[in-house]
């Protein structure tokens, strides 16, 4: 029998969960959730080589891995643009791919965390942008159950929306004029009562008006990057996440100042995979990079 | 024998183009510029019978017609948010293709003068943005030379974008806040030396520094849009078409704003096609909805 290898690599941690290739649901058989080694490099590829070996029974081969990650993959197996994680400039899918003996395929976090929604039980839309919100903002566009990866796989960077801070203030640039206004460091700097962004939400069920005022503003700011995808691409649909983006309290004022931006109804959902997601969605993307005859169904409850 | 006819539809005229199914290279056989009955509906059909009927010959049959217009294309066949044409209620493709005997598909008049860019002779682009700024803004997005139309045949929608004016006054959202910034008439009126866009230019050309200042703000609200799609969705390139976007002098001051915006080598080129574009365009949407078989390519030269 064959698996399938997912992982989300975080920052500070990697979550890595492995599927048997013939469950169309993708039930994970195992997981773990280990460090992620701060140098990068030839060091992270040791750790997830390790953490996939205590994952995958003797009896299986490792049928495709896929992975996750924040910033933009590049053609050569790294990450470009990913202040929160720092380049990965070594090609690490091939080298887990000589490993392994397997195809690796890499996606940035929003997209992979997107493929997890999309085939997520319950889930029935086809397309929609899932929208990140944490430490930073990031957008995985999925139309016709399809990720929509750009011409050099950075759509979806809306933290480089030109709104929120001063767009034509370079100092905004490395981390995008939008980014600056909705980060999570941002939000919490916000409330002056607050050091943490929990800080901020904690404060304002407590009624503080300095923390309401705070979230409302990141609330705004969400609604007019929602806007500017709905102009450019008609998703029909946005599911948020993220640790910022999946808390509820921000649902009805994001929909408020939607509203006010003239889009009264649009259908807005809260995910509730977490990085049980990100991880179902990597082992999506690895299913996806198998020929089609490998793969039992392209989707969950495609075929029984 | 068989003809593609395709139609670009626009407020005041209509231009009808017919060229052979078996050409490749789309060569038109016969054109026909005529104006548009103001009246929509009936009236509309029947010019649009008249003019197509003049133009094929009475040995050809019509295989296939495409049409684009100002709007979002309908599934009854008309147009919605169609502020510069007024909306077609009436299913103007099903009568067309009762009276024809043949499929008619409408689609968005930006995204068919993409198809016409992504088809026409010397193109070797398969992802961009068609930017047509004119009375209005539009885009047409290819990604991997497929028309990207969103959920609800919305994506391109551009004058939506919520910057240029201010995006929470409702005022702004009948045309959308950008497009109050960058239509036609906004940008006439910003000369107050000028009374048409044509005037604004000449004047500009003379050294006019209102005028020259009126094109900057112009090229700004239009490098704003330009980061926006590119954070969004990423399309690699923009061709800049309609009366505004294909004025050479506009390219040097959007270039320089999208430098201050981040976006400092941006593949920007001008669209030399005009109105013959949106009707290659409509001869290529009209091939395009034919099965595979019936066409003898989908890209002007993929055979010979």
């Amino acid at each position: 029998m064959s698996v399938l290898v997912g992982v989300d690599l975080g920052g500070t941690k990697m979550h890595v969960g492995v599927a048997q290739m013939s469950d169309a649901t993708l039930a994970l058989l195992a997981e773990r959730i280990v460090p992620t080694p701060s140098a990068g490099g030839t060091e992270l590829r040791d750790a997830l080589v390790a953490a996939i070996a205590e994952l995958v029974p003797a009896t299986e081969t490792v049928a495709a891995i896929g992975l996750g990650g924040a910033g933009v993959p590049q053609a050569n197996g790294g990450f470009s643009a990913a202040p929160n994680l720092g380049d990965v400039e070594f090609d690490l899918a091939a080298s887990l791919s000589e490993h392994f003996g397997c195809p690796v395929t890499i996606d940035n976090d929003a997209n992979v965390a997107a493929l997890g929604e999309l085939v997520s039980e319950g889930n029935d839309l086809t397309s929609f942008g899932y929208v990140a919100i944490g430490t930073g903002i990031g957008m995985g566009l999925v139309l016709d159950s399809e990720l929509v990866r750009g011409a050099s796989n950075a759509a979806g960077e809306i933290g480089y929306l030109p709104f929120g801070t001063d767009p034509l203030d370079a100092a905004n640039h490395r981390r995008g004029a939008l980014e600056e206004a909705v980060a999570g460091d941002v939000l919490a700097e916000r409330d002056s009562g607050a050091t943490t962004v929990r800080d901020v939400f904690d404060r304002a069920a407590a009624g503080e008006p300095e923390a309401i005022e705070a979230l409302d503003t990141q609330a705004k700011w969400v609604a007019h990057a929602l806007a500017a995808v709905i102009a450019v691409v008609d998703p029909g649909a946005f599911v948020l996440g993220g640790g910022i983006g999946s808390r509820e309290e921000l649902w009805a004022s994001i929909q408020n100042w939607l509203a006010r931006l003239g889009y009264p109804n649009v259908p807005l959902s809260i995910s509730t995979l977490g990085s049980a997601g990100a991880v179902l969605g990597a082992i999506e993307l690895a299913r996806r990079s198998l020929p089609t005859s490998q793969s039992t169904s392209q989707l969950t409850g495609a075929s029984s």
